[in-house]
């Protein structure tokens, strides 16, 4: 039995993942399609456009048997730790194909890569600290260190493209949790990934989607860019206004601020070199989150590093609870999120086998696993702007609501979003 | 010369307060008003219905010639702690006269309630502990192991009536400070503190008047009850959307309420007894802080002390920072917010002779004083929700604003809020 999983955000989910499914299901002829999906804050540090409840839906809508949950912990991460807790799980679920997008489109010469970077492991290192020293970011100074290797006749990968060095880090984590999972990739089409424009084909990428929503305060741009259903369910969140950004989440990071000495705030995850100081004092002048980033942001800390940091401060993500779940590298659960009938069958089939529980419903007041609280803490942070943006409505509720389930020959769903 | 001081609100200043400040310049005979008023927060353990400075700015108008405030560490805090650092600010000020109002309205009462309590001091200790023990809250506690004492033929006060307590420590604070300040007492008239319905008088509480404004989102029905300087400020500020109420800072108490453990809250001032556990519980499930409210209290614990814990955690004032502040039981400095001429020219008077700073400008980054750092956070958050209230306008900020100056022939402010 052929077993596909493949490691997503769906930021919203668009023609480019269509494709990505679409491919993954044909190389790989898998019988099922496992999503390891990021929950309400993602990679980039920032909060999800719409809930994590509805982007299961569009999941299961585009062909996707089982969506399960990617924590906190790890969906919030640089490359490396993010594709460690991603793996972790598919490999937890038996998962015998991995398939990913890059701009790449080769697996080979990622295979190169990482043998050269072991090879060369030492005069990496060395590279990578000069250059971390004369103040570049960390994802530039592993660009610049990788490039001085590129003297073999090797083909190697672009290091400095985003999909390329996810991908580097989910063949590495296979690799390094002796998995016997078969890692392919598929070619990213149409649209850089950090592609803030959208052109006029089918293909876009996430981040000019929501730019788009966002600046033209319609969804009128993005109808030729998406699926018709992601199209329909965003247009509803949209209407209802359940669309989210930072902008949303700011207030609560400001009183944050405005309450807590910098001495405690240098125990949130990633408070390093007396950032919090800095943070503090221009926060206090910013009145919008991205005033604030643009005074914050400098040549060492990526905007992203940054809105990591803010993230962890928002949903008070100490060092000791991130360090304490990161420990071993792999997700010591798996919340279940959606399926259709086809992944129910492949769970009822190898639950037994699978070395961590399996979860499906939350139990309150019982969060002693430090990974698990730390979801809850962001369930509950993005529930918030949530009931401030729909005062009278009452949101869906993390403790309430039940993995979906989608009847996919009738296409009709068993059980939906509360 | 006779200065004489006042011990307010203001929350917001209506008729019954002209009345005081009238009957306490004809008493005195005071050539010098000083007010004593709390900040943002106040003695119930709720933000104030409009900023400190438009509230000065009622305050200048009704004839007081200086506005000082009464710092957060005892602005919300139980009438004895509180009149400990109103009366040690008066002090401080030089003042020669006390008056306040009280339902008992005369002074004698009040001197023998405090030797009657002195002399019967064991027995009384021991009922009121007793009582404590049963499981009433502190002021009933109170009320009921003095009504035991009442036994004597000497004409006492009745200490279950909020003002005649308030005024008791007042008293009480003048004579363990050793002040040399004549204390007398004025009848309040025509509506009780508690009264939450408007009667068809001139007099009405603020706390009806509050109600009126928010159960009719309008400000008609208050017209007859307050100055029509305070309508025109109010009504203004109303249009404005700059009216707060507990509702306004609910989702940031419920934000921090969702990220800290109870443990960590145990360190919140008034955090006694696992009631943080209880808080925390019952937060989730609400939706407005008066259903929170509701579920929340009980026999033993009153709203208003439940209140007081929960604006403590909203500002993240520390048992560890109060107690210091507490410490003295007087304040460390005096904050001035608004003055005219005459008190202007008395503060020139007396200012080499005042025992703590008289401060007119804040400094950022310097707060090291827990009594001004709790201040400061309290300042932060307030602004905050008017941030939330006011998107497009930029409030006045705490650090920019001088003291206002009135000029009180003119009719005019000299210095006005920023």
């Amino acid at each position: 039995m052929k077993v596909a999983g493949v490691i997503v955000e769906y930021n919203p989910l668009h023609n480019g993942h269509l494709h990505h499914i679409q491919k993954t299901r044909e190389n790989t002829g898998a019988d099922v399609l496992v999503a390891v999906m990021s929950g309400y804050f993602l990679q980039r540090g920032e909060p999800a456009l719409v809930s994590k409840w509805l982007r299961t839906k569009l999941a299961l809508l585009a062909g996707i048997d089982i969506v399960v949950e990617l924590p906190y912990a790890f969906s919030t991460q640089k490359a490396e730790i993010f594709a460690s807790g991603s793996v972790s799980i598919l490999g937890h679920l038996g998962v015998t194909d991995l398939c990913f997008g890059s701009e790449q489109g080769e697996i080979l010469p990622f295979e190169n890569t990482i043998t050269i970077i072991d090879q060369y492991g030492e005069q990496y290192d060395h590279q990578l600290k000069k250059y971390l020293k004369e103040g570049y970011s960390y994802p530039k100074a592993h660009a610049l260190a990788f490039q001085e290797l590129k003297t073999s006749n090797h083909s190697l990968i672009d290091l400095s493209q985003p999909n390329n060095i996810l991908g580097y880090h989910y063949l590495k984590s296979v690799k390094e949790q002796a998995l016997p999972i078969k890692v392919s990739t598929v070619k990213r089409i149409g649209a850089g990934y950090h592609d803030v424009h959208m052109n006029n084909g089918s293909i876009a990428s996430a981040t000019s989607i929501r730019k788009a929503i966002f600046e033209h305060g319609n969804l009128e741009e993005i109808y030729r860019a998406v699926p018709p259903f992601t199209y329909q369910y965003l247009k509803s969140a949209f209407d209802r206004n359940q669309i989210y950004r930072w902008d949303d989440f700011y207030p609560f990071l400001k009183y944050r601020l405005s309450i807590e000495t910098a001495e405690s705030l240098s125990s949130i995850y990633e408070a390093e070199e007396g950032l919090e100081n800095r943070i503090i004092k221009i926060m206090q002048d910013s009145n919008t989150f991205h005033t604030f980033m643009d005074k914050l942001k400098t040549k060492r800390y990526t905007w992203t590093r940054l809105q990591r940091l803010c993230t962890h401060m928002l949903v008070n993500a100490k060092k000791e609870e991130m360090l304490h779940a990161l420990n071993e590298k792999k997700a010591s659960y798996i919340r279940l999120l959606g399926m259709n009938q086809n992944g129910q069958a492949y769970l009822n089939h190898i639950k037994n086998q699978c070395p961590v529980p399996i979860i499906t419903r939350l139990k309150k007041d019982k969060d002693n696993d430090p990974l698990m609280s730390l979801d809850m803490k962001a369930a509950k942070v993005y529930e918030l702007a949530a009931i401030s943006n729909q005062p009278k409505n009452k949101i869906n509720n993390e403790f309430m609501q039940p993995p979906l389930r989608y009847d996919e020959l009738n296409h009709h769903f068993l059980s939906d979003i509360k």
